[in-house]
């Protein structure tokens, strides 16, 4: 087994190594100016198991690119296995065609990781489940939500009767039942329509006032819509707000944005590289970086990962 | 062009023909004993476009088969491109693992196809809009909710106020909002957790009290789902109940059920095969053939459906 | 190395199991009131070799379904390598084109095993040897000509000169000389033509006057070839008539009519599931199963698996 | 539509083109000393439907070749569909394996074919039918028994009493049973076991005595098996013996021992080009040139090419 | 027939939709802030043979993403065929491996293309022309190397005796003999090995001494071998020294380092956008967009390209 | 690991399985008289990583057709990996298209062993490094040049004033410049133009007046570039002159022209088989039997094999 990481978030493959107990391999990825990349692998990888870990974070096509890269380095250097590690898988929303003449780029990009030679993906929290089905290779998805929820145990916000998970929208509405079972509380959800959110706050559906609310989203990316929940959960009473997320994309302002709203704490993971000055006051970020290293060592050891994520049923 | 109809619900094709104007291919298919079919089309389709009728309805994998394997007939008879149309798309809800070692078998179900030599899929109420992208070769993805809708608006059921549209379980909020737009009217969601929904009512989230209430589902297999969700908002309530669902799955009692509820009607299409045993006198089955044909229409033209279908948000 | 057993003829897979000295892997499958097929593998399978043991015989379609479902779930498991075990494979009889724009069936079901993620396959007595070239994947082709044949050479039928093997139809002659060879014997061949045979006997080509004649072919699916094969030898003078082929169908009151036929015996191996009702007197019906796990231990230590079955020449 | 011959058969070819009434496309084929070929098309073929005619005969493998590297221009050109015409098909004997460890070459000379660009194939009595099934591509299966069959009925050999159709092994049952149709007379076959045909007779099961005898094979190679067969039917008491294939390989000095053997006459197609010293006095040599454009034509016309086949029940 | 122009390059398909004489196709492209790229085509394209136009220039990546994602685009809405035009191809040094465990991403880069569902590719002066075996679809290699020479032939330089082409490294040694050819001039080679070409003057192999030298190279990226070879000529005596190249990257400070050098023109096509600031006085940009424009018409008109380049002998 | 050897250069096969120590398969290969190959492995290679070595050399089409066919044998019959090792790899000058119409039948060959199942290719000197793109296996490209050098260095010409190394065309300047940096001198160029070589002496670029020549190709085919180079240098005042090349093909009259010429030495390798009738006086042949066996070993035993050969840098 062998361990590389590439530039998409460096700083987590280095804490996932040292979890898993291996050293990265040492690899040379030059950017040119043109924009072309080039990238040498300056140790033999023939017959080895590989994991390569890359966040496809911002600039996406540029740390999607290096992905590929690697993957026909690798395969013409007759590498045994490769299993590409994703904490952050870009496109993900553009998981289906909602307008005319639209690509599905989620399904383009895990087709060309599949062709490109990935024997196996692992990754977490994609925004939709259904993205699993895009791969026809086995994919491994974990999901950050008991990280998340056992920083608000940990915290001792209240009762059951004082906390409310709140979907943001009506695509959520699952994900926020699903942390709110880990503190036996209801749910409420942002009721988004055709009005202007940041003139007028939403409707919310469900009863938040005098509440302490916690917004479950998948990602932060504008905040816009983390921030007009907020305003909109304010508005209708709620007594503390939280938001939480596994991916901050943080782009267009969002920290500032963030800071600056009647949210409480913002609580994501690493799953996406941050640089120092996307940071701010109330942001918590946890690490995903043990829960990469466990699956890691239980793919290679051929173990089930059957422990490491949350079930559900299937045809209801 | 040429249509042939197979055995998932020859009605629905024969009148989807009759909208499109055009005879149906003459096509034997025999079930022998042992459950091998044999198919044999009887005209040439020597470089015809040809589209092919078939639900994958009960009994699902006769169905399927019976597709594939004239998919296999047609290709070797030089078709010049095969259209498959679905009114109903089996195994749709096996579209994700929801826990190990299970198959995506909606995604097995979609490479079959592809690989089987279609040329295109045309598809009616997706379980979920992500399985558009299980396929590479294009879907035209067509939409019932307008059908629905114009049904309960011809009804007048009552103003703005008096409406709210129901999503009976966590996934179906967004159909919810979609369907509420018609009426600008509000949503509530059936908050099911893990108590026992046959013996206690479940949570509402948002007002239904003294509200004409509409559950809007995608499909109705077993009907349990509906009929829980109504009970609860009657105990919550509620003073009409409605339930809409494109598909009209109606397994393991699910007529009488229906029937027995407190539902005041339950409107479906007839993208599924209904025998006559299974229709109950709250049954109200509005057509989708037209919505087809214009769709065969329009591609053989090479036109835009464009007009055919809702459009939303990719990312926002 | 796991083995699993599906639903197609659970009886014969627990029987190699048992010859292979190694438990069926824990497997649920639920068939749902619409036809639709659950399968989930209770134990993990990264990194194992997987033997499937899947008869596709009747209900033909759902044992089909129910084997293209568990591949996708073991391919999405990490299995190492699927081997799917076939002691009978429906569909083998469309195995050409017979007339225009007909599909070639058993090229499709090949096609789909293969694409769904099969590594091999061990099929017994395929209905032409041909079907081996349908796939891509090694095809390990068992052959169950010499059980048969032991069991008539233990009963002491006569000698030489008294038996003659016989061909029901022009296909099947290479089959009766390969088992007259057992008893250095004569064959004779039924010669169909457009005449009715269950009125008229038909032409015997070769002597079975006053002999014992063994019928062998490959399926017995309605009886009626064997049947009126045997009342043809009859009026021919043969002295006493036996039937046997691998796969017993037995569609269509076939058990009746081979009962109540001038057949002394009728022997075929348990390569297909049999009701209790399909079983009669006259039947003998004799296992596979050790061939078949003795064929799974070989190719699971890498041996050859060469003494399993009987060469011929190629090009004559 | 444009049609290429290659050198495979080239009188064939241009009879072929004459048929259809159009000029073959100028291509220029160059064999170098050490073997490669060069190929170049004078014409240009863009969006071209093309018809490429090339009999894979000896020297089998620089024909086959020439037929890769012509469709590898032909995609690389633009044609818009390329139809490759196979009057004879090597390698179609190697169609299963016999013994551990053989190839299949048959199906591979059909992957390359197929994965070589062709877009359809046209061929002439395969060795087995399954062979079209070694395609997932459209294969018109022509059929040269009707010009056989009415070349002996218009030889008016003889009443139905008087002829019998041999099949001279136990795999040309039913091709001797097809051609008997014609003359409604019954059929023997040539009982091949252990012994040395070249010095004993062989059985002949059947009545050959006084008789008419047509022996009708799909080939002859080194024409051994025609030859003994022919023997064995004299020996047996045959009064006139003809012999037919459709594909005259005549290898190892067939021709002589043609000539030189009890049979009247040998009739065969000119699917194979066949130099001057290979004829002989007693070889009859039918055009199937005529077939094969009219094959063509309603190919590119998009007519059924039902006419021109044999068909056959499917499931017995 | 319709034309997509994405931002590679888009003056040069601006410019060559005119001479083609036929509008773009409203497309609007979003890069969003984290890199995601939005694209959606605001025409119908059922049906239609679209042509997109776009240079994988700076910035390679997302520009190559842009084209990846529009091709997905124009799959899933039913284009009829898709022709790419790539006026620059990125990554085109990247041809072949050249140490261990290096990818060869112009082959990827190639794969990624035409699995995305390209139906043909039009480039011009690939780095190589074994690049075109890339593809396994057809390739129409343009070359500029004509609208160079003329460019040259219309100064009237000098007669044959007083040129010279000069190679500026071993690999492009055919290239300017190719462009001599125009001028029947003899050529000479900068023959460059470890030395420390920016110090020590390069070994030029033939006679330049006195002579009128134009530097033929592909590609003009960070200019050091156009300037080190333009330097080591004039210290060899060279009397004017121009430079040309078909596509001009200009990286890392090129222009200024041209701009200050020996030569005295440095003249390129428009094959790559240039923004204003890195045009310099000695610059001369030739269009080819006249060029790409009757490629397309005649691939969309189904004649020969073959006017529209230069042939050679294949095997010497 | 086992080694089998096909016909195309069966003693240098026997040489690399000495050198590595290991027996060879025993396989039979029967060439038919029509030209059909028929092949049988004779051991049991299931579950083997197994090396096939074949040089596709004269007559190419035969022994191109032996390789395919033993991949197909080998596939059918589980071997675990198989390796294809090509000393001499055929079609290689057709490595791109030079006129309209051209296929590119590298590639085709390149493709062809890729489906037919091989895992990995090992090659020598292909005629361009881009062929390895062709392939999307891992492809071993080793170098005989090393072998050749040292000859040279052996033999101690001169001092590095005295040698000249010379590309006999534009072509292959950069394989002179490697020869040439194992003895620190300076090379020429035999400039080839419209002129006829056999008449006119063709200009050299560069100084060899009174200097030791060595002429390096990468294959000598029918020796007229070899000849009329040597003629041209001799012409130019050169004292000695010596050829080299990896592949020795010896068409058409080659070693007559080539002992006839003022060549002194003419060195080769024995990556293709040589009858003894091609073999001449002046003619010296190294073996690359070690460097293969090497190459095998270090595959085997998952080492890089970066010591067998020599880097260069990809983007200049």
């Amino acid at each position: 087994m062998k361990l590389i990481a590439l530039n998409g978030n460096f700083d987590l493959a280095k804490a996932v190594a040292e979890h898993v107990g291996m050293p990265l391999l040492t690899t040379s990825v030059k950017h040119f100016a043109d924009g072309e990349i080039q990238i040498n692998i300056d140790e033999t990888v023939r017959g080895d198991d590989i994991f390569v870990i890359q966040s496809i974070n911002d600039p996406v096509n540029e740390n999607f690119m290096e992905l590929m890269i690697v993957l026909d380095a690798l395969r013409r250097a007759s590498a045994h296995t490769i299993n590409v590690v994703l904490p952050y898988f870009a496109y993900s929303r553009a998981d289906r065609k909602t307008r005319s003449r639209e690509p599905i780029t989620a399904k383009l990009v895990s087709n060309l990781i599949e062709i490109g030679g990935a024997d196996r993906v692992v990754a977490l929290d994609l925004h939709a489940d259904q993205i699993q089905g895009f791969f026809d290779i086995p994919v491994d998805h974990l999901q950050a939500l008991p990280i998340l929820a056992q920083y608000f145990l940990d915290k001792k916000l209240g009762t059951a009767d004082e906390i409310v998970v709140v979907a943001p929208d009506h695509s959520s509405t699952k994900r926020a039942r699903a942390l709110a079972e880990y503190f036996d509380c209801p749910i409420a959800i942002v009721d988004k329509r055709d009005s202007n959110p940041s003139v007028d706050p939403l409707d919310i559906i469900g009863d938040v006032d005098g509440k302490i609310c916690i917004i479950a989203d998948d990602l932060i990316d504008t905040a816009s819509r983390m921030v007009w929940s907020a305003n909109s959960l304010h508005e209708a009473g709620a007594k503390e707000i939280y938001g939480c997320a596994t991916h901050a994309i943080f782009s267009s302002g969002a920290p500032e944005k963030l800071q600056d709203s009647v949210l409480k704490e913002v609580v994501v993971t690493d799953s996406i590289r941050m640089p120092e000055e996307k940071k701010f006051p109330k942001l918590v970020r946890l690490s995903v970086s043990d829960l990469l290293a466990r699956a890691i060592n239980k793919i290679y050891n051929n173990e089930s990962i059957h422990s490491l994520f949350v079930e559900e049923d299937q045809k209801d």
